[in-house]
């Protein structure tokens, strides 16, 4: 645990193989697990998430959204996922997407990678549309616990592209300058050789090109939606991401917790030997 | 309370004038405040400056990163503030900077705009990063329970500038854009001469030639951060904001809150004053 977040993610994905199991406690899937829709429903379905990953899965991801919809008594149902998640080993990405600048983003980043906070997590997902600079405060706090973030770059929905590939006075796309400022925080704070601490999220199913992304360095860990029901299939992983698939976290939510509590390991063994075929075959 | 949101903001701010009074409870002003930094600081910190704005001004701002910081804890007592702000009959506006696709972003917005829901606020401010198409269950939501949103569109802060200003294929900025797609959204959601319902996030220290904007419609309220600590001044407001001057939340947190306890309803009532003075004189 003392390894810096890049490297602990790095030697997780050698272990276990690349998938990240998401905990996504939605309407339509507490119901469908017999489980109430509210605060204790959406603690219990973590929970057994939690239970079924623990080793199987090198890491988990649960969706702040689902947990917050209910409010104070919601996000007292997401400290104990989390705590759960942490004490099982899983490395525990905590998707809140937050954003802000200054003491705000500070207070954020607080929240989420303090040691000894409630809502201690491993790593959490962050939204640079204030600019990467706001997110210095972040960066520094996450280097100094030894925690990681993931920036908001090229999102799979159809929604994005306009924005994400609006260009800036260097002729970039806003999703390549993101990685490239992100990337310059990373080569000044990792050791050579290392991966950074600081990664992304990448769409599985973004066209590199179309976004004008591509290959980075320092590697740093790629939080990949879209695997699943969303359309990409584990045997197009090398193909999507070529030379950086082994930084690859394919995070699958919908796919595997349909299967309901009684077939969720199943499902995440089969799932995982899947991604095992193609990244570790 | 039966208008819709942006009639709602449109009567508060000719009765009241601008001022929106922040509600940040971090660790300098807990402190200088005589108030611990925790829960129960940010709760006691939160329910005073509300009895302060009580009367005084149209509007109050909690910053959720503030009361997020402590967990589960914390965003109860960030419950309480809501009520009381709602029972005080000021006009509350999470500022919470929530942005995701789907369901997820769903999520959000029912844990802040659904009447009820513990969270309950009359608007919420969300970040446009996943594409302005992304918030649209947002919009829907906001749009059935008469309550509002923010859309971050040009923010003031020195980082976000290259981001914000980078261009579409239309040649539009970022930050253009997202009013140009909102705005859409309040044409056809607002009858005739009312005002749209789905604000936008603009600093009072943008340039708008700088970031590309010029003046919209239908009008909605401008969440406008950059007044008092951050440099802009009252008398700023009608050349910053030209014809959309009308539209414009004039949000102030430090300077106000630090004031202290027992000098916040003044230092409200004196600053109300001189915003009053340009937008009512």
């Amino acid at each position: 645990m003392s390894a810096r977040f890049g490297e602990r993610v790095r030697a997780a994905l050698l272990a276990r193989g690349p998938l990240c199991v998401g905990i996504d406690p939605h309407a339509g899937l507490l119901d469908s697990w017999g489980l109430s829709y509210d605060a204790a429903g959406a603690r219990e379905f973590g929970l057994r998430t939690v239970d079924a990953a623990a080793g199987r899965a090198a890491i988990v991801k649960p969706q702040v959204s689902f947990f917050e919809r209910f409010g104070s008594v919601g996000i007292a149902a997401l400290e104990d996922v989390l705590a759960a998640a942490r004490a099982a080993g899983l490395i525990v990405i905590a998707d809140a997407k937050r954003g802000d600048i200054g003491s705000t983003m500070d207070a954020y980043a607080a929240a989420w990678l303090t040691p000894g906070s409630p809502l201690e997590a491993d790593a959490v997902t962050v939204n640079p549309f204030l600019g990467v600079g706001a997110l210095d405060g972040a960066f520094a706090l996450a280097e100094r616990t030894g925690k990681g973030l993931f920036v908001l770059a090229a999102t799979s929905n159809p929604e994005a592209e306009v924005l994400q590939r609006s260009s800036n006075e260097r002729g970039e796309t806003v999703s390549s300058a993101v990685i490239a400022e992100v990337s310059a925080r990373n080569e000044q704070a990792s050791p050579t050789g290392e991966w950074g601490s600081f990664g992304f999220v990448i769409g599985a199913t973004v066209d590199w090109t179309d976004a004008g992304l591509t290959a980075f360095a320092p590697p740093a860990p790629i939080l990949a939606p879209g695997f699943g029901v969303q359309g990409a299939a584990p045997e197009d992983l090398r193909a999507r991401f070529g030379t950086m698939s082994d930084c690859v976290i394919a995070s699958e939510s919908r796919s595997i917790l349909m299967a309901g509590p009684a077939g969720l390991a199943a499902a995440i063994d089969a799932r995982n030997a899947q991604y095992l075929e193609v990244t570790h075959g």
